[in-house]
């Protein structure tokens, strides 16, 4: 909720959904700006401020917000009340600024919802045992709603957004990239971890484990949108493991245009090596994604991982220290490399999938510097510059664009 | 505390005292401009806002000075920890808005406290029974903070503020205006009431009812004024009744600019017509000051009483209605009045202090129009164009600039 009138207009959408007769608990996140705005308002106090202040300043975006779509919802005569996280309550553990949820206690929820209330929930924030304020991290409204869901044996959880809905891959790279009706969540998991921004993962992980059915919807569309074509919109993630005929194998290309290539230069082949080198680089906090080992030459070895690019230079630091005694020759970064990925349900067992992509690559010259495979996605490391190119390429080889036959067949 | 910088001048301050071996708690407002910010923002969502959810949204303001504040004195290496007013908890009734306090835990304070923390508590916020987010109204950060001085059994409460004392009269119309080192909890209610807007009556009915010694000190002194200093300054109001021969028995010539008088004429002399009258006004929510009826005269009379001058239109309004049931013969406002008064302590018992008045404005050629007298206050209502005239003459009647020989010899 960017201004005063996207409030309103949140409400009226609100209210739409009630005067239909569904109940309803709504999770507002802070107005737009507001949480980057107190942060660094607590950050210039002082740079080391304890995370149990920080998320005391930080939760008050959602309070605010959450209090004026309360107010907005009464100004329209529909009765509404806002809690914030602790009301609830929304219990986690003590993980400032990170939290997990623990448990969440309905019981004044449900009484609301049973007197025809809109229930208005701040998001991002929870309490821990202490009655110590806590905020659950990147998207946590997100996560605030689908616990709540949970919780409350939602029939759905409808989570608006600033794109309706999930793609086939980035349409700003390819303009005929079609947005999917559904998805399943090991699928979304697999698209959001490799660069597709929708949703975290871990309000898809929360609600594959606790059975949420997911709407993604855009809060662009106009409120007063009939309800069933609102609900036609977006993309729903199901929580059926297995491909229906009306679905396609493959989901889509995702990507990650910034990553970084590591090579440790002739390791002594023996047992341990490996192990010593991530966890060097785990201690740095560096999260390590496509790793390779060459198999042994004349007894030494290479090995190669890809990184975040803005982790390049802790993992190159990390690894400078320990390389005397790994007795390696050398240590080589390269900081022009992408990832590109086709995912999709049951991809290993489906070989001609990673073929098909191979096939692709090559015939457009794009040469495959690292390959990962797993039971949703296969993806390969390429050279920066010809990324795009990729992915139109494969978004184009595996026929994305229409929904046209089923791809499962196709595929076989 | 208006700025970061001003939040690290008050944390500065704060490690003075702690350094010098005091336990504190500490209660900030909210930074300046930062309610109001929030209640416009509110307003604007819906004018018509409930004042449930207005807490709501108002609370966030002190509850983000006191994170900021609780990280400022980490920074510099104390250990400090913030609460709101449900962590507290802090406990009030469910009159939003202006809730008033039912009890304080302590437990969690005091454990801190032991522990060598320096307590931050957000003001201005409680919690109600339901669980409910209430405020105290205005100057509730000053009620807070007595509230809990009062509750822990503080020495003393310190109110730093924006004025370095209660003075013998507002110093913009009497340069000559002196600073009080002390005044009784009774003398100081006049004083506010009247127009002194260094602290609300609330908090000092609080500190006088709790037996809490309060201080109100300047927050724009250097932070780093020593300690001895820093209390010397500022006011104290204390506790006892009895007017000691170290402090005058005249506090000081307390004004209100913008009054307001209603006159009623040719009212029936008959039971029970002053008594419907102000009832109107009362049921107008229109407070009532100074109230004079002239004697009888062929069977009618006169009742005149003053009004703020906010509230003058609200109170004709209320009479104009009443008018042909109460057979009076017409009804006049004149919004060009003041009231003036001498505050001290056992001023009924020393009619000479009235007299003493009345000479002073007499010689100065002022007229009275109304006179009412308290046990602590003696004030008469004149023409607004002579308040200025008349405040200075009597500071100087009464010589209120210096604190030379004791007044109450000199009064009777």
């Amino acid at each position: 909720m960017g201004s005063v009138a996207r409030i309103h207009s949140v409400a009226q959408r609100v209210g739409k959904w009630f005067r239909a007769g569904h109940r309803l608990v709504v999770v507002p996140s802070a107005m737009s700006g507001e949480t980057n705005r107190l942060i660094a308002l607590a950050k210039e106090v002082s740079p080391d401020i304890s995370s149990r202040e920080l998320d005391v300043i930080a939760s008050t975006g959602e309070q605010v917000a959450a209090g004026l779509l309360a107010a907005a919802l009464q100004h329209q005569g529909i009765d509404a009340v806002s809690y914030t996280g602790w009301q609830v309550p929304l219990v986690t553990d003590s993980s400032h600024s990170k939290a997990r949820i623990e448990h969440i206690d309905c019981t004044r929820v449900r009484r609301d919802l049973e007197q025809g209330r809109v229930v208005v929930i701040a998001g991002f924030q929870g309490v821990d045992a202490a009655q110590d304020v806590t905020t659950l991290g990147r998207g946590g409204s997100d996560t605030s709603a689908v616990a709540l869901a949970a919780a409350l044996r939602a029939h759905e959880c409808l989570i608006f957004t600033d794109v309706d809905g999930v793609y086939t891959t980035d349409p700003r790279i390819v303009p005929a990239a079609r947005r999917l009706k559904t998805i399943g969540v090991e699928a979304m998991l697999e698209m959001a971890s490799l660069g597709s921004k929708v949703l975290l993962n871990r309000a898809v992980e929360f609600a594959g484990k606790h059975r949420v059915p997911l709407r993604v919807l855009s809060s662009f569309t106009p409120w007063d949108l009939p309800l069933a074509q609102e609900r036609r919109g977006g993309t729903l993630i199901t929580l059926q493991k297995e491909p229906t005929m009306e679905k396609p194998l493959i989901s889509g290309i995702a990507f990650m245009r910034e990553e970084t290539k590591v090579t440790v230069r002739d390791l002594p082949d023996i047992p341990g090596t490996a192990s010593r080198i991530l966890a060097a680089v785990a201690a740095a906090d560096v999260e390590v994604d496509i790793i390779v080992q060459n198999v042994s030459h004349h007894g030494s070895t290479d090995l190669t991982f890809t990184v975040a690019r803005q982790d390049g230079a802790a993992a190159h630091k990390a690894l400078e220290r320990e390389l005397p005694a790994l007795e390696a020759s050398g240590l080589h970064c390269d900081a022009t490399v992408s990832k590109v990925s086709v995912v999709g349900v049951g991809l290993r067992s489906h070989a001609s999938v990673a073929s098909r992509m191979f096939n692709c690559l090559a015939r457009e010259s794009i040469n495959i510097q690292m390959i990962s495979t797993s039971e949703i996605k296969t993806s390969v490391i390429i050279d920066e510059a010809q990324l795009d190119h990729a992915v139109r390429a494969l978004h184009q080889a595996f026929g994305l664009a229409s929904e046209g036959p089923d791809l499962l067949a196709e595929v076989h």
